[in-house]
């Protein structure tokens, strides 16, 4: 590659649009000294966005249309060739970027990201990764909504994918790898998911066995396997009790004058604890399976929480993630055929 | 009914046996003037945690066997049928008590009261329910593992058992019931969760529609309905989240001699914010769809939370819970053959 780094963001996706988008690129480029940035969307908005603060590393690309949060996949794909989000998934397809980044509609996203990237030779379906704080460290876990029914052979192929993406992240070679089951003596979880297990005991993966809802959050283990359904849920599910923790906490020291005191005085610890799981220091879902870098944005993200995300797509930029995953598999795909 | 309401307990079974169970019969018998309760198993380890602490409402029932934690259902119904589980079941079964507690291992509970007590007619499969904690109130959520596989039908009835045990519980006739979903716009759910949604759309049920995973934790829902595995593994996220952010909270306290010095001072509201959603609380679910009433109290309970498992068995006695929603099942088969 001649030309830096370059990651394409889509301007017009999330709940914000520019508002968020082109501070948070700012914020990107003062960080990063060797990064390009391509925004995309509605020229006149970012550049109103933009006013003064023109940057040479910043380039604007103008883009007719918007995928909207509640268009359908099928309609985004056929209708909708020159949104923001469309043109940033061909900015990576045609090498033009790096990667790319964007807010919008999830099931539009990795529709398109499919049609226009491909999957990774030996992966059906893409799936959808995070990480997650957990007690000493972070867990990441996929699938989160990209696939609602999977097979076996899915579940083990997003192991594979998540193993190898962890690995590129925190430089672990072997990170740990759990199937997520229930742990009802009777069932022992599902058909799919004992043959998922027995795919993985013969994998070279690092593979634990199986984990429970509890395990996310801790230090048990590092890639946590599950359908998109199970996934989703589990991570929306996280998200509702962390709200209503953190709204009962809020209450406790707003109930009189005492406690409002009480909670003056322990405010920068308070601050500080909230600090630990912010989720806007997780945001970015990395698109994995694809022969592009494509990194999902929550919604209703900051500048704060969207900059986070571009971050995640310099990293796996800067360590090729696809093409670690493709030769992964094709080491695994030679294990099982020899074994 | 002639005795009093009687409740037998499986003193034998959980991590602790009668350790906790017997103090906690102790505690429930303090608190209701007439209430009666059985204590199964060991005789001599029961005899010696009462010690001198007899109550003429309290009887003592010796039972030889116990089913260990990780015994499998089929060996426990097969060769344990004078376990300390069994006869609290088959006590149900005679008439001789309303209503049984057992911490013990939730497979092995599940299949003899299943095989003992039979389902109501027209309910396929019990499920498991527990009340949750949510922001301005409360939620009920099953099933919690005990069927993996579902079909939508099994997902209706366990919308028409949950909603009676709501308004039994809760006094209101129209609790909103909401099927677990997840929200991604290409797909909403799969094909078993759209199905149970238009049999719930036809049902004279306050059906409110899907839910995701972080309604659970607010008041938009009261019973969300999903299958075991997915349920199961919900609860065990939410337990696994609150863990976590209960030990940043106690590790940000804790990080020098200034925080804690803050720490000691917002003890007080601290220890109030934790007792809001203590687990203990909330410990004792309830099987549901059985022709009598059997809780499941956590296997790590004390004394505390295996007491509120009572608690609820007493509320579904005095509701006569199964009759309930045998009528409940009886109204909704006559709506549905002549809708």
């Amino acid at each position: 590659m001649n030309r830096p780094v370059t990651i394409a963001l889509d301007a017009s996706g999330g709940d914000f649009g520019p508002s968020v988008v082109v501070p948070a690129a700012l914020d990107v480029l003062r960080k990063h000294a060797d990064i390009q940035l391509i925004l995309v969307g509605d020229e006149t908005a970012i550049c109103g966005e933009l006013g003064e603060r023109r940057d040479a590393r910043l380039q604007v690309r103008h883009a007719t249309q918007r995928v909207e949060m509640n268009e359908s996949p099928a309609q985004a794909l056929r209708k909708k060739k020159d949104s923001s989000m469309r043109v940033v998934i061909d900015l990576v397809k045609s090498g033009d970027a790096d990667a790319c980044v964007s807010a919008g509609n999830t099931g539009a996203l990795m529709a398109t990201a499919r049609y226009v990237l491909k999957t990774l030779p030996g992966i059906d379906r893409p799936a959808i990764v995070t990480r997650i704080p957990a007690i000493d460290g972070h867990t990441h876990m996929l699938d989160l909504g990209a696939n609602v029914d999977c097979t076996a052979e899915h579940l083990y192929q997003f192991a594979v994918m998540g193993s190898e993406l962890v690995a590129v992240v925190t430089g672990d070679p072997r990170p740990r790898v759990g199937l997520l089951n229930i742990g009802e003596e009777d069932i022992k979880g599902n058909e799919k998911v004992k043959e998922a297990g027995q795919l993985l005991e013969s994998s070279d993966l690092n593979y634990i066995g199986y984990v429970e809802g509890d395990d996310i959050y801790t230090d048990a283990v590092d890639v946590v396997v599950t359908d998109g359904f199970v996934g989703n849920v589990s991570l929306k599910t996280s998200e509702g009790v962390a709200k209503m923790i953190t709204h009962y906490l809020r209450e406790s020291f707003s109930r009189n004058a005492l406690t409002r005191i009480v909670g003056l005085i322990a405010k920068p610890v308070l601050r500080r604890f909230r600090g630990l799981f912010d989720p806007r220091r997780y945001n970015g879902a990395t698109l994995v399976g694809l022969q592009g870098i494509v990194i999902k944005s929550h919604g209703s993200a900051d500048v704060f929480a969207f900059a986070n995300a571009v971050e995640i797509g310099i990293v796996e930029v800067a360590k090729d993630l696809p093409k670690r995953i493709h030769k992964r598999l094709e080491q695994q795909f030679l294990a099982r055929k020899t074994a």
